[in-house]
C-alpha cells in the first residue's frame, strides 16, 4: 500500500488511478489547474481524496501568487476554491476541505502571501494527515462488526485509493483481515468506471486479501445463495437523516441486503455528514457523459450517438442503512437523532 | 431487422453477434462443429435462437455422412446431437430442438442417408418458421399489458438477434411501438458481455425505438425515481412452478421490481418450459471463464489471475414474476397450476 496522495518538494503527488491497475504512474502537480483536471478526470477519485487533494490545490494556487497586495490575492484564492469546487458536485469532503481551507485564510493575520501561504499548507497538512488517523479509527470502530468466515461485499473503490491512505469501507475489511480473521471479500466491478475491478480488485491483490471479483448484477443472485453475510459501503455525502449518496449501485444493494435480511453498513468519516441538509432529496447528484457507459478502453463498445443516463452517485435512504461506521463510533438508527448526537460529541 | 439464421444453399448463415455493433458480419456454417463453435463463443446466443442453429447444425452433419449403412448414420448423427448439447448448459430451447430433431430420426423410415437428410432439414424449417410465428404471437399476447407513456426496462437481448427474427420480450417492445403507443425503453447494458448495450442498442436503433442505456447498477435508482413501469425480461428455462433462468442480474431485477411494485413480465416460447422439473434448485448454471469479466476489447480492466465468479445466469423464483406472456396465451400466478394448465391446451 501506498499514499495515493503526498506532498513533496512543494509539488502535490498523486497516483494517475486512470491508470490502474495495468501501470503505477505518479502526476506531478506543480499548479492547482492540473488538480482542477486530475479530479474532474478521476486520476483522483474518493470522497475524502478529492477532499484532501483539492487543499494541496489550493497551496499550488498560493505559491504560483507573486505579489503582496491581500484583495487581489484573495480574490484569486477565491477563484482557484471556485475551480476546485466546481469539479465534483455530490461529494461533501471537496467543499469540507476548501471551507477549512478558506477559515485559515480569513482568519490569517499574515499580510504578505508568504505568511497565507504557510497557513494554508500547514491546515492542508493537517487534512491530509487527519485523513490518515481517521481511516485507522474508522477501521477500529468497524472491526467488532465483523467475525471469522464473513463472506463481505464491498461496491466501488474505498481503500487507500480512496482516501489519502488505508481507506474507508475497505480499511475496515484490511483491518479484519489483519486481525487474522478468515474472510472472503466478493468485490462489484462497479460500472461504468470499474472501479471495483481495477482499483479495489488492485488494492486487495497487493495485500493478498483473499477475494473474487463480481459483475454489479451477480450481487443479488450470490446474495439469494447466502455467499454474502455482509455489505459495507463508502460514502460520498450523509445527509442528517442518514441518507446516504454514494457509488451509484449502492441504492440496489441496499435494497437487495434488506430483502434478504443481510446488514449493510456505510464506513465515513465524519466529514461526510452535510450538516446543511436535512434528507437525501437535498443531494445534487453528477450526471456524467455517456462516453464513459458507450467506450470501455477507447473504443465504442455500443452504438455511437445513442441516450445514455449516466448518474455517478445514487441515494440509499437511511432505513435500508443498518449502521455507519465513522472515527466517533458506530452510529445506530435513528439516525436522526443519533447523527446529532456524534456530531455533538468532542 | 434481418433474418439471425437463416438457411441457403445448403449452408447456415449466421449473425456474428460478437461483432455488433461495430460490424454486421456473416458467419457461413458448412460443418456442424462450426455450429458447435458459434454456439459456445456467443456468436449465436439467446435461447430460442440457439436451438433453432443447432437444428440446422444436425442438417449440417447429416449431408456430411457419405454412407448409407444406418447403424454408422446414427452413432455419427447422435456424436453431432452431444457436440450441439454440450455447448450450453442452462437454455432448454437447445435440448428442445434437438430433441424434435432426433425425435424425426427415429421416425423416419427412409433408410438411406439422402432420406434422413430431408426429413431434418424439414424438421429445422418447421423448427425456425414456427419460432418466427411463435415470436409474433407472443408480442401480440404482451400489447393489452402496456400502454401509451410507458417506461419499459429490459435487461440482456431478447430481440430478432435472441430468436430466428424478430424476439420475445423485445418483440413484445417492438409491437408496442409498432402499434404507436408513445414508449421510452431503459436498456440494461448487461455486464459481461454486453448483450444490451451491443445487441439491444443495435435493434432499436435500426428501428428508431426511443430508448436509453444505463449501466446494470443504475436500474434500482431508476425504480425508486418512479422512472420504471414496466420490466420485461425474456428465459432460458423455466421450471413446473414457475422459477425462471435467465441473463444474470434478472434475478436483482426482478427483486427491485418487487421492492418498488412494478410489474415483472417474463416473454418466452412454451418450448422454454422444463417439464422436467419441478422448481428453479434443478436448473444447472453456467459458469463462464472469468476472462468474460476481466479482459474488455480484448485489454484487462482487471488485475490478471484473480479469481472471478462468472455465472451466465440467475434464477428468479416464481413469486417475483407478475405474469409470462408465452404465444399461447399470458400466464398468471398460481404458475404451478397455470403453466401445467396451458402446456395442456391445445
Amino acid at each position: 500500500m501506498r499514499r495515493t496522495i503526498e506532498w513533496k518538494n512543494n509539488q502535490l503527488y498523486l497516483i494517475d488511478q486512470r491508470q490502474l491497475p495495468r501501470k503505477v504512474k505518479m502526476i506531478i502537480c506543480k499548479d492547482y489547474l492540473q488538480v482542477v483536471d486530475s479530479i474532474r478526470d478521476l486520476a483522483v477519485r474518493g470522497a475524502p481524496a478529492i477532499g484532501a487533494a483539492a487543499a494541496f490545490g489550493m497551496v499550488l494556487a498560493a505559491n504560483h501568487i507573486q505579489e503582496d497586495k491581500i484583495d487581489s490575492i484573495l480574490i484569486q484564492l477565491n477563484k482557484a476554491k471556485k475551480d476546485l469546487l466546481m469539479t465534483r458536485p455530490t461529494a461533501v469532503n471537496l467543499n469540507w476541505a476548501l471551507t477549512e481551507i478558506w477559515k485559515v485564510i480569513q482568519e490569517s493575520k499574515a499580510s504578505k502571501i508568504e505568511g497565507l501561504r504557510k497557513a494554508i499548507l500547514k491546515r492542508a497538512n493537517e487534512i491530509s494527515d487527519q485523513d490518515i488517523k481517521t481511516n485507522y479509527q474508522i477501521s477500529e470502530n468497524g472491526l467488532p462488526l465483523f467475525k471469522d468466515g464473513d463472506q463481505i461485499l464491498t461496491h466501488c473503490n474505498t481503500g487507500s485509493l480512496a482516501t489519502v491512505y488505508y481507506g474507508t469501507a475497505l480499511g475496515v475489511i484490511r483491518s479484519v483481515y489483519r486481525e487474522r480473521k478468515a474472510i472472503q471479500v466478493f468485490v462489484d466491478e462497479t460500472r461504468p468506471v470499474l472501479q471495483g475491478a481495477r482499483l479495489t480488485a488492485w488494492e486487495l491483490k497487493e495485500e493478498n486479501i483473499p477475494f473474487t471479483l463480481i459483475c454489479d448484477s451477480t450481487a443479488g443472485f450470490l446474495m439469494s445463495k447466502n455467499m454474502i453475510h455482509k455489505v459495507i459501503v463508502g460514502a460520498d455525502r450523509i445527509a442528517m437523516n442518514g441518507d446516504t449518496a454514494n457509488k451509484i449501485g449502492t441504492y440496489s444493494l441496499s435494497v437487495l441486503s434488506k430483502a434478504h435480511q443481510i446488514p449493510f453498513y456505510v464506513a465515513a468519516p465524519i466529514s461526510t455528514i452535510d450538516r446543511s441538509i436535512k434528507d437525501g432529496s437535498f443531494i445534487h447528484i453528477e450526471e456524467r457523459k455517456g462516453d464513459e457507459v458507450t467506450k470501455i478502453a477507447g473504443k465504442y463498445i455500443a452504438p455511437e450517438g445513442i441516450n445514455v443516463y449516466n448518474p455517478a452517485f445514487d441515494v440509499t435512504p437511511h432505513e435500508n442503512i443498518t449502521a455507519m461506521i465513522t472515527e466517533k463510533g458506530i452510529v445506530y438508527p435513528p439516525f436522526k437523532k443519533n447523527i446529532e448526537k456524534i456530531l455533538n460529541r468532542e
